[in-house]
């Protein structure tokens, strides 16, 4: 996000030299509203990779585990927030890239619905990607700042009179519910990749925290998701890299490990013709359907899931983002909150039965024989609650009552 | 729109065995709120003609002069609610299509902003398309009867839990505005197509009674027009018409003159590559941009333009949709209103300046020889009522205030 008189080099070397007079939208409403800037923290090159790492600052650590990444791709806003280095912060999110910083480093993350807070003024390669949309979303301590920064940004900074793709809806206040009117599905796995024991375990802990408070709990298998991965992987590719090559091969720069890996998402360097683009949006449009139909009919309110298979990976060594890569292509509000469970080697080992388990592709199988217990000690479990679309109040304002219910206060962390 | 149990075919042969168990979600939600449907309007093939004409049913003709277009795609929907055969109708808008028959044939018509109103479980070829969306909106014949269609649709259907694609933004109730605080833009000419003299005279006529009532007047020379022109039709064919394709090779019916006419739109049968697709929804986003700021800046709250060029045209004789295109490309919530005047043989003449005018494009030679002022006599002149994109409900406050001003009541004639 352009921050006028300073270079916004979005990871990439070929922006080095990128400095705007004026600053990104977002950043000039921030600046409206009072907002004191004080530093631009680290993200990855060609920002699809749950992890930090660019030719330029190198990789930010996580501040509970510095042998651990603080994901991506807001890298830096993750941990920053995390650790208590800033009040609140701002990062983006196409595939997890708020949500995975808030949930591996200790924060507090909202990727809100498409099309609320701009994104305009930026360095991207999405420039008219609108399959699956990136979004722009505070990183926090507290849900309460996440609602205090949805509030001013909308209603006060009205961001639909400074860029033209947004959408006309204020931030309506809602009240904190009773858990004892909550009804929450509960995804523990997503079919793709098996959860690590860490995991496992501060779903376990939470569902049995709000069921005792009095919350509906309902086992939920999400429908779907091999389908929703490979698409959204499509989606972010179809135009065959063209975007990411311009910015990657106007330095030259070389490619880091997971860019290579993110690059042959979908099909590569093939550039799909618009038919078949089209054909993508409309298995997407399936699957929001899909989704809308079993939270109306079964009255859902909220689902809660893993924000990844694993807490903070190594960096370099995370590969999938199924868990939240889903929530973007059904563009459903999803925020991040921390179970307070922290992983623990003497508990979060697989079981004797879990050594038998048969692995379901070789992506989940690289994601988790990469778990050994003493190489995660301490690394905070985050979860995601998910509401419907352009609910992002109600997701807020339940995600203050779960963090209630958890007891967990990361102010005191 | 499929009705369930009976026929939906689109104005495409290969569909006429097309008979669905169940309603389209906006059907499904107007007889839900009681609405009495008793037949179904004509529509051309392809939907993308200002015109009717499909080899099904024919054209259908403009209740002022049999001898013209009741325009379309809405073609049949515009003629019933003009001259009192429907209380109120529904049609889909992707280049003019509520709006144009509503101008042509004396009714009202609203297209929205995109995704309020859902188009799900209809006949189309735009699946997956979101460059320029279609949406889809009431034809009425006051605007009260739009503000009603619109409330109740949206507040008491809540079409965002039967359409996932859907945005949860209810309809607020705006109250009518007083003329003496409304701020109007008026486009007089587009820079493509210069507007026929019955057009002219109900433009100046429409202005005057404003400007007596108190509307400050600004006028508005809207920028990039060509550029949204040729976009907008890019946009519509840039998967080279394979949907199109599909549906009318299935019968291998003939094609209707405007159909051949419309599939050569952009680059016609070339399938355009995802970069080139998003390259064209970047230009969008910019033109966006460009009128969001204009609009803001100058502190103007509508823009009055007319809906076409000309009045009615013959059918089979209507080529450019310069006119309502730029509010699709634009995504303008915008409100066809009748201007009172229709037109008269002896007054609505090309002057002897008109005729020394040195035309700027084939297209607007097509279109101005085309005007005969003995052959259009008696059609009507609809205007057009565009404000800020999600602000619907104040163009439909203000629509109610302008038509008080222009005391125009269709349930008089």
């Amino acid at each position: 996000m352009n921050y006028k008189g300073r270079i916004t080099h979005g990871g990439y070397v070929s922006k080095l030299d990128n400095v705007t007079p004026e600053h990104g939208v977002t950043n000039q409403i921030l600046a409206n509203l009072g907002a004191v800037f004080y530093v631009r923290t680290n993200q990855p090159q060609t920002l699809m990779h749950l992890d930090s790492g660019n030719n330029v600052n190198g990789f930010s650590k996580n501040p509970f585990n510095l042998l651990l990444s603080s994901g991506g791709s807001s890298s830096g806003e993750g941990a920053i927030s995390g650790f208590g280095g800033s009040a609140i912060g701002v990062g983006s999110d196409i595939g997890g890239s708020i949500r995975a910083p808030a949930a591996y480093s200790g924060s507090i993350g909202l990727r809100p619905s498409s099309k609320r807070i701009s994104g305009l003024g930026a360095i991207s390669s999405g420039a008219g990607q609108e399959s699956v949309p990136a979004v722009i979303g505070p990183l926090t301590r507290s849900v309460d700042d996440v609602d205090l920064w949805m509030d001013a940004y909308i209603n006060e900074g009205k961001p639909w009179e400074l860029d033209g793709t947004l959408i006309h809806m204020p931030w309506r206040k809602v009240d904190k519910p009773n858990p004892a009117d909550l009804t929450i599905a509960v995804i523990r796995d997503d079919g793709l990749v098996r959860v690590s024991p860490p995991v496992r375990r501060a779903l376990n802990e939470t569902v049995e925290k709000l069921r005792a408070a009095g919350v509906k709990i309902v086992e939920f298998t999400p429908p779907n998701t091999k389908l929703a991965y490979e698409t959204v992987h499509k989606m972010y590719t179809c135009d065959g890299n063209y975007m990411q090559r311009e910015l990657l091969s106007a330095s030259g720069e070389p490619l880091t490990k997971l860019t290579k890996w993110s690059l042959n998402y979908g099909e590569g360097a093939r550039d799909f013709p618009a038919s078949e683009n089209r054909k993508l949006n409309y298995i997407r449009d399936g699957l929001r359907q899909e989704y809308t139909e079993y939270l109306v009919k079964n009255k859902v309110d909220f689902i809660l899931s893993p924000a990844y298979n694993n807490v903070a990976p190594h960096s370099e060594e995370v590969y999938n983002w199924s868990y939240t890569s889903l929530f973007n292509i059904l563009d459903l509000p999803t925020l991040v909150i921390q179970s307070g469970v922290f992983q623990d080697p003497n508990v979060d080992k697989w079981t004797e039965e879990d050594l038998k388990y048969k692995y379901r592709s070789p992506l989940e199988q690289l994601e988790n024989e990469n778990y050994h217990p003493d190489e995660f000690i301490g690394a905070p479990v985050g979860l995601q609650l998910s509401g419907r679309r352009y609910f992002d109040e109600e997701v807020v304002a339940a995600g203050k009552a779960i963090v209630d219910v958890l007891g967990v206060d990361l102010f005191k962390h």
